[in-house]
């Protein structure tokens, strides 16, 4: 048992000072207003459930300040981050899956569901022990102390009725079968669980959708959905419907299901997504990076669908970036400031991504996993801010504090780990990009 | 006389390793490839010019966090802003003053365009000495060891045709000949130097336009233009006339004319301000926060206009997140990657600001004032990235030193004043808001 005191937190939606959280084996056992106690672990500032980053490829880290010399676009992009995922093996993977979880830890993010598609061998043939590269992954976030939903990635076309490139085929278990053998042979420790998702309707053909789908009721099932104008395109023109309205049709959506991006819907779309009680998850600094586009936000909110946040190609670490990139957004789109409360925008990178990824936290309450960051309200960036608007003022550098399943995993703004910079620097050095 | 020597530095659009740079003065008297010599000031990472903050509000610092509870638009915004303005005066300014540039210097900038109106007590009626107000910026300017463009501002009437609302009172000089008056009563250092600003088209009366500006060809003039639809919809109705048509017509534009914002331009507005020799300052971060919109960044390229970037209400002080919102706006507009080079976001965020501040320099180049910024390449958020690049990747937080006129102001990531977080919340606690 642990007992943290923290100087003010948000509890049920409101700044409390002064607040006793108690817990025992990583969940919260309690949650009030105490004095401080002698051997309680201080927080001081303003401490916050910890962010859920809905949404990662961690390897895209590696492209970070490195695709922003020749123009293109989206698909020129992906060709860049095509070689990257070609340079990697269970060994480089590890390193690099280590340093980039630790980067979120010390940014703030206490879980991560990292949609995993390199499953094997450049070529598509097996590693010698099949779940190595998953394996990589949950010993990475184990040892960078970051609670981890495994969102193990169906993959077996190169769109639309097209064979797999190339690149693409170490992507692909070439059955659903195949899929799911490997994927629930990964073995999982408390910090980590399995997860499920369907890349995209253009890697999985659609006849395929609802087995996908029944075979992953029992956890988090995610999909890229609608991110690019040519992929509603693509979808129209072969099935007559748009992603949203074939996964609907397919029996994906569902309070399981999570719709990454959700930038170019129809209102029929948002609709379905709201109505089957699916998330959508946003990744803002990816959406401006990639120049996919504002999604339709303030119109799901209004049709009762359910907002989370990723940080996807991981370009930024910032769990506050992504939230004042949801609200900022929208206000560029709308001519309108405050189109989300202070609270909802929290609310939407906290614990609606810990349902998204399947965990009871996001929330400081009994009954949560006990993730909390605190952050300094006294630094050039947030002082003067109110503490219950001050996610609008901070960045990831004003994070000091960082607790996961009960445990410190960065205190006074360094990662216990060590110094993360040099191991990043270490792990993409490796590449050779 | 200081010599410098950087690990890495941009010189003449080129990274450059090993760079030897002599300062004699303040002002850059060589830059050339070079061995380390043991009596060198020296500065690790990636050395860039000194950054650029083309517009300035310094006293809506105040206002960081703290106006996101209740919605509303720019013109809500703008009452919460006059409360604020209203709780100044020549102490409490320049405390505040003094913290928000000590905050900037820290960031990266190295020069602020101070677009200053706040000139008379509450009520309208001079102060006992009446450059007080002036005098606190540009002291403040001074202790944080910020180079300082006072853009002492002409501000007239409450609106097209209006007369002054109560709380602009303190803002108007009541006549050209009293802003003249004042204006040039102020004292500058070697560091600071008097610059002009017309308010708006709103604040000037159009028939003063013309000798404002002919009062004002010795120096920097600068003007908001076209943020909102409102304002352009108040001067066609006015006058029959955009307000970059009326600035024209006026002969306001000219090679020492900055249109802050540009957000809503036609194409005749971006030829004039193209032709003109005009500079745009982009102001990204509060374009997005006051909802305002994507302005024509790349139209104004492409026709020739010269672009700078400013941090304007200071809701964000970091001068990597201005050049990328820059980028990442176009971006989202225009659903293309790459709308800007990375050497063009920097120019953007250096030397064209400089130009439009009138000072020679943001560039590494013998003549150019010799400001400096060391920004780390080994932090969790620059780790990887390119030099070339690199501030596609770093955050103010990753600034190790800033060097202005020559001298250090800040190393390792401290101001050499102090405690910015304590300067800061001390300031702003005092005016009560």
């Amino acid at each position: 048992m642990t007992v943290f005191w923290a100087e003010r937190a948000v509890v049920g939606g409101q700044v409390l000072a002064s607040v006793r959280i108690e817990e025992h084996g990583g969940v919260i056992t309690s949650v009030e207003e105490g004095d401080r106690e002698a051997d309680a672990v201080v927080l001081l500032g303003l401490v916050l459930p910890g962010f859920a980053n809905g949404h990662s490829h961690l390897f895209h880290r590696a492209l970070r300040g490195r695709t922003h010399g020749g123009g293109g676009t989206f698909w020129t992009w992906r060709e860049e981050m095509y070689r990257a995922a070609a340079a990697l093996d269970p060994d480089s993977y590890r390193e690099l899956a280590t340093a980039v979880f630790a980067e979120m830890v010390l940014a703030g993010y206490t879980v991560v569901g990292e949609f995993h598609y390199l499953h094997h061998q450049p070529g598509g043939s097996p590693y010698a022990t099949p779940t190595a590269m998953e394996d990589a992954v949950v010993e990475a976030a184990s040892v960078a102390g970051i609670r981890l939903t495994l969102l193990d990635t169906l993959y077996l076309a190169g769109g639309t009725g097209s064979a797999l490139l190339s690149e693409q085929r170490r992507f692909s278990d070439g059955s659903i079968a195949a899929w799911v053998a490997r994927r629930d042979a990964v073995v999982f420790g408390p910090l980590a669980r399995s997860g499920a998702a369907i890349h995209s309707v253009r890697a999985v053909p659609a006849v395929l959708l609802q087995e996908a789908a029944t075979l992953s009721r029992d956890r988090p099932l995610h999909a890229h959905v609608s991110e690019q104008p040519a992929e509603n395109d693509e979808a129209i023109a072969a099935h007559g419907a748009t992603p949203t309205e074939l996964l609907a049709a397919s029996h994906v959506l569902g309070p399981n299901f999570t719709a990454v991006h959700g930038t170019h819907l129809t209102e029929r779309d948002i609709q379905l997504l709201a109505d089957s009680h699916s998330t959508i998850c946003f990744c803002p600094s990816t959406e401006r990076d990639l120049a996919d586009g504002i999604g339709p936000a303030i119109a799901l909110r209004d049709a009762g669908a359910t907002l989370s946040l990723g940080s996807d190609q991981n370009a930024i670490v910032d769990p506050f970036e992504e939230l004042r990139g949801l609200e900022m957004d929208e206000r560029l789109d709308s001519g309108q400031r405050g189109r989300f409360t202070p609270m909802e925008l929290l609310e939407a990178a906290t614990s609606a991504g810990y349902h998204s990824l399947g965990w009871d936290g996001g929330c400081l309450q009994a009954g949560a996993v006990c993730d909390l960051v605190a952050v300094s309200l006294s630094t050039p960036r947030t002082a003067g801010a109110r503490p219950e608007q001050a996610w609008f003022a901070a960045t990831a550098s004003d994070v000091t504090d960082v607790i996961v399943g009960g445990e410190v995993r960065v205190r006074d703004g360094h990662h216990l780990l060590g110094d993360v910079g040099a191991l990043l620097s270490a792990a993409i050095e490796r590449l050779n990009l």
